[in-house]
């Protein structure tokens, strides 16, 4: 029993170390043994215990502000939270499931050190809005820091890119050779992912930044609070606006995994080819040993861990993702338990994706294309095939017959075993009489990618220019 | 055949009608029937041929603004590209499987119509790029369609939210009664919930308005087009800025399926609500015969089918969007045919959350609350204890000893079968001596609605004030 | 209005269109015109007609067994019905929306066609329990021909493997060359896949195949019904146990749903080698024109576009599993209108799996084997390393010592460019004085794979032996 | 470093800590700090600690009985294996985060204990296949334990519906009143669903119980194993038939995952109806105080906290599964990196349902109805009208007539406020002159429940057969 010795006004308070204090007065048994520990949170959700700190403190300052507390009982809650807090973080506080969560952890922990006001910070609120704002706070900063790392790993790209500007590779579609493209372009197309998702999660934070804190338990309370106040004392962007809304939204936490799984789904993406591109088949990166682990059985091996287990873990937050959207499927209002089951899979989410970004920021600095194996393969596979279709586009022919005219080309070259450059002007006028002797310029693979010199294209010039927008984009 | 007719320059093409007449010089054998069929897509695709053509029309204007058709050509092509348009939404338009998709659909018939020109038309683009260009058109306009469904539901919910400002009702949570709230105040929080959809539709929007014609097959294009004419003509707000992403980017589909998701999360909650307020046991409500179906062999059923068809169709839109998750997973760049598979779930997500909030919007408005019913739920249950401990702490308790002191007089209540405003001053104050007669103001339905009454809360003129934010919030 | 026309006995029914006639009687007002669009289900499960008839015939034939029906009034029924299956089946069947869904549809012509006596057909059932029963018929039909192609598909990679089981490969872990395997072992791992998949099929078709017919609406029936009769005419293993079940199950589509994500899992699997191995950097196999298509814009394409779609289908069956493990959850009992949407996400699953097996079924007898590009690969990649350990072992060292001293090995193969099996003598005793000559033997390609020679081992043998299980599997 | 002492024979090891000893003879760099914690699994793989330290047992004394170790070999790793056992049961054995996994924690310090032979017990095998092997062993485990907590809760509920058999509530479809039902019916239709769920358990349990052990890396090995013997000791089925598929098989964990949602789906199914039945508005039952939780805010809440909870950890299981499935997808042969995410999902299915089966068990037999209101419930909403029709069917009118005839009965009771049993008989004359005195048996809720006498369904005596039905089953 942990506040009653400050309790001199009124009844006596169950002794029963099962019964969550907070709630005891109306029930006749103690909460059975499993059911406590099946049904409490404080495992999980003490991660929140900063933010229920910090929410508290705002809380308290707010009902002094408006004559519920006196000053000296502010100061007093406020100097009781701040020594919590250095508790917890000195790994001395000793969290007690039958005190069923964070909140009741921290609350019964004050009462015991400051005694009966401890027992007034509860005014005004519930643990409905109280939970909900600590949410957003935390989430609110995870999104910052993974901001941070997202653009950590932007950055990397773009210098990536731009080092790599002119080195050319095959682009692929259907992973077959398609046309050459350069690998700085290919950088690029990462870094436009990511600039989609860096925009998503700032909308997302937009929604994750409002106050729930007011709503109580359902419907507002009697209390003459100013949500305003808290409301900037704790940074939020603006208050929510309607109680029974604010409790049981989980809209910010849906649409956070919403976000985290599209970048998941382009870090899949990345590592696909990352995974590809080290294969011996590929053989178009080098992946420092730092970021690689061996086989237990085979001495030879080198695999490209951080890139599969990223692409292992997209599943895990596709999962939490589904999860939440299962949890507050048909779900009447307002608060119901079942929302107790929006922390973990939301806690995963963000570790998963900041762990992710950070792996990979750290990583895409230090591969190393091998310049070579790339140029091979762009001059293998008929890459410039489209060239020489546009080459006859301007010498008048309609694009599909030049389509047409090309294909019996390529036939050809399959079957003689050599591209398209490699082949002789006669071979390559058995198709058409409009090739003439220039048509080599357009089969080189730098006249390919410099060829394609628009906003958007593959052309160095381009992957430069793209590289300038990219770093001030970054910088806004 | 389809346009050999019109190509006097070249060598004979195949005559296989199963091989699609845009690709078949390269290959030896025509494909399989069944695979012909598997692979085709024009049987869902076909839906996009308004936007297919408005995209070649901007196509070919831009083609003539930078010098590749003249404008005879041009003309030619958009002439041919009208006519067509009258064919299929006259229904005269015949569809071939063997041409695999809408745009060589629409592309063999504008030859077909006139000549060899028709085969310029493609001339600087791919199907890659023109049909990411099609369903972001497309998905634009029933974007737009959905947020009119959107408005229109919430303002009926405004409506009845201000005409029923001061009807009382229990509030739950769990499922059990809580605290009385307004009604109006309970469509409010629907209300809130549908203004986060429209933010997050608008958001959505923002990305799905960015144009990737031009990217061409994956790398760009060597034809001197200027992708800012086809931007400004076809209404994007942004060209997209590396090609290999552009024909490969479906993040705005799953994005605007998260979003749904969503909203429909959103629906599922009202009409769980909706179907547990005409059930006998609650009677919170009434629906008009015109919404409801009855039973084949239970002749007095009158079911609530649509939120209930509503409620199912939840997990419709959730595992579309489980759907593009998981095929987007590990594609490597650029174009891959899997992308193929995005049509359809995207089209159902549209179609089912278009309907949902039609149906809503058209049913919100009849519904009828039973004041009575109610009214007589709220004064059960207990529902102003919360209001009993807050007048307590005015007294000068903390907040702690007055929910103990409140627990005792429910648990008294529970057993003599008396609700807090039915017991007498005396057996009130068997729990504290600090209850005077003034408890009984406290006590009401009333008093406790109109008691919370901060920004947010259920008071009736918080719910009135709150109503005009709303309809400042969409006209805005 | 349908059968009015046969009612001579009773009060006049509504005349309006838009009302079911079914359950007209109590409701004031007709349906919304969009709303019964909106709730009918006959534009997608009047793919249940034949089932339908056939479970109505069956009905009809138990009820005039136990005496409700007059052998002349059944007789009537089955004519009827046998008349409409020709009429639906010669396309001259007109679906009317008005009338919801299949079973009333096919009742109200069979009223109209034979008069009162169709009336009386529904004795004794309900629409819960009649759909319970078409779905499971239809899906057990459905179940076994998806059985046969995955025969034909299993045959199929048996052949295949017992063609080409001593035809050597890389085998891969982390997509780094691990060992060399043979060709007819890969395609072996793929048989054990679907083995597997079959099996599941097989568990589910015996929950699939009980009959909920004699549920009625929730309760069971006041009519005599002899339900182990028409389980009997219709082939079903048993009833069910529990009518508020029965008339709610919907566990034997989820869980097809769910043995249909493993298979196509699988499927993408198989389809993610397929396509690395198309590619020009592994170029293992080659895949015949008729399975592939070109590019609109690239003349030298040839896409593994079968293998592509297969792979981007997965999404598609994992997206209706969670539609309706959504669809589901929370329902209580005992039917409700969420249930329509069941069939449109079980039609797709069934469609999809059905199609993805029978194009690869067709597919893969026709796969050929690059076997010297495959030989080469295998070559390369340091393959034969663990066999290196493995001879040391055997005189006399540790595992893990072993290890370490081949993986030094290999580091100066990398640095020196030579595999293992290029390295002299005295370059391999740099690392171990016990190697002796006779290592050559152990570090070719067939030394390796012959040496895995128990159950489950690679060796060709093993290969042979497998085959020749599975052929008896298939068998049994 | 942890073994080098013990090794004498061969060159010196490298000295870093942050590379994993067992892989590292081939590496320039030791692992990145970061990237070793985020691609290290120890911190969750430890719990398969037995069943790792159970398959070397077993592993061992095959390699024992074939020859490949001595027996003092076999019997000082056995020793060495238990020892470590305890030491980790007894909460003093030293998990290093850099050496990876629970294996190569137990066989670093297996070597450390028992000196160089503790080297030797990696031979012929792998990770790859042991791994495998722990989790089935693991997962087979469970399932048993997970079984007898389903058994318990089935136990309970047959026990349940026996006491109230005859005891009456309405039976619901669309949450609407249907038709009378009785309590134990209605707890029957929950054991036919668990006694699905058992099925699939049993079904998916043959495919855990196979052995992949002898798979070793991917290929099988060069060792003379006997995989028979293996299999015995173990206690599995049979041994996996490839060695490809059997390091990377995840089938039996998803499979496990789909049978889990299906289980949980069932547990949401039922916990909705407990959170509605236990609302004021039902009042259908009471559950004790010891499986219900309070409010901090409202003094008289007393919440079905068990219930809610377990329906929001449906959504948990369901997106494990599609975590596992997301997984999967595409991963080419063999074992790759992606599969170490297999484990935390399985790890949460399991617990996640063994614990709300668990806490199910013990509540369900602590449930009382309260057969009071059920019944008063049953008297309204025309609950008999199906009854009404059927008496007119035997009146000889066809059921379609007589369901228009009820409904019109039923459409005056709503306007005149009677239920059918309540009107005169002139008044339900007024809707068909077939109406006669005896009509009012019909009426009677026993009557109603009576009637539905055959398998299946609701009447006592059906409920009691259905008793003893399933407690021959669970015996079985």
């Amino acid at each position: 029993m942990l506040w009653a010795f400050a309790s001199g006004t009124t009844r006596p308070m169950s002794q029963d170390q099962t019964t969550n204090q907070s709630w005891g007065g109306r029930f006749s048994e103690p909460v059975d043994a499993f059911v406590a520990r099946f049904t409490a949170s404080v495992d999980f959700d003490k991660r929140l215990y900063k933010q229920d700190i910090q929410g508290s403190i705002a809380h308290a300052t707010m009902l002094a502000r408006v004559g519920v507390l006196s000053e000296e009982e502010r100061d007093s809650i406020i100097a009781g939270l701040h020594s919590i807090q250095s508790e917890i973080e000195a790994g001395q506080f000793d969290w007690r499931v039958d005190l069923e969560d964070v909140h009741m952890n921290i609350e019964a922990r004050l009462t015991a050190q400051i005694g009966v006001t401890g027992k007034k910070l509860h005014t005004g609120r519930s643990r409905n809005d109280q939970v909900a704002t600590d949410i957003r706070l935390w989430l609110r900063e995870e999104i910052d820091v993974i901001l941070v790392e997202l653009q950590r790993l932007q950055t990397g790209l773009l210098d990536q890119a731009e080092r790599h500007a002119a080195v050319i590779m095959p682009g692929f579609t259907h992973l077959q050779t398609a046309q050459p493209v350069t690998f700085g372009h290919h950088l690029l197309a990462w870094f436009e992912m990511l600039s989609r998702d860096r925009e998503r999660l700032l909308d997302c934070r937009k929604r994750v930044n409002r106050m729930p804190l007011g709503s109580a338990a359902l419907a507002g309370t009697t209390y003459p609070i100013d949500r305003s106040i808290t409301c900037e004392l704790l940074g939020f962007d603006a208050v929510s606006g309607n109680s029974l809304d604010g409790v049981s939204d989980r809209d910010f936490a849906i649409e956070f995994c919403a976000a985290a799984s599209l970048a998941m789904m382009h870090m899949s993406r990345f590592s696909e080819e990352l995974v590809l591109w080290t294969s011996a088949q590929f053989n178009f990166i080098e992946l420092p040993d730092r970021f690689c682990t061996g086989s237990s059985i085979m001495p030879q091996k080198k695999n490209p861990d951080v890139p599969e287990l990223v692409r292992g873990k997209t599943g895990r937050v596709y999962g939490q993702l589904m999860s939440l959207l299962t949890l507050m499927k048909s779900q009447p209002l307002a608060y119901n338990k079942d929302n107790q089951e929006d922390k973990e899979p939301l806690f995963d989410a963000v570790d998963t994706l900041r762990d992710c970004l950070r792996a990979f920021a750290d990583m895409i600095p230090a591969i190393q294309p091998n310049v070579e194996a790339m140029r091979e393969a762009a001059l293998r596979g008929f890459s410039t095939a489209t060239d020489l279709a546009d080459y006859l586009v301007r010498r008048g022919l309609p694009f599909r017959d030049c389509h047409e005219i090309v294909g019996h080309a390529v036939k050809f070259g399959v079957e003689s075993g050599k591209d398209l450059a490699e082949m002789s002007l006669e071979e390559l006028r058995q198709f058409s009489d409009q090739i003439e002797k220039d048509v080599f310029d357009v089969l080189t693979l730098e006249g390919s990618v410099n060829a394609r010199d628009h906003i958007g294209g593959t052309a160095p010039a381009q992957v430069r220019a793209a590289v300038v927008r990219g770093r001030d984009l970054l910088a806004s």
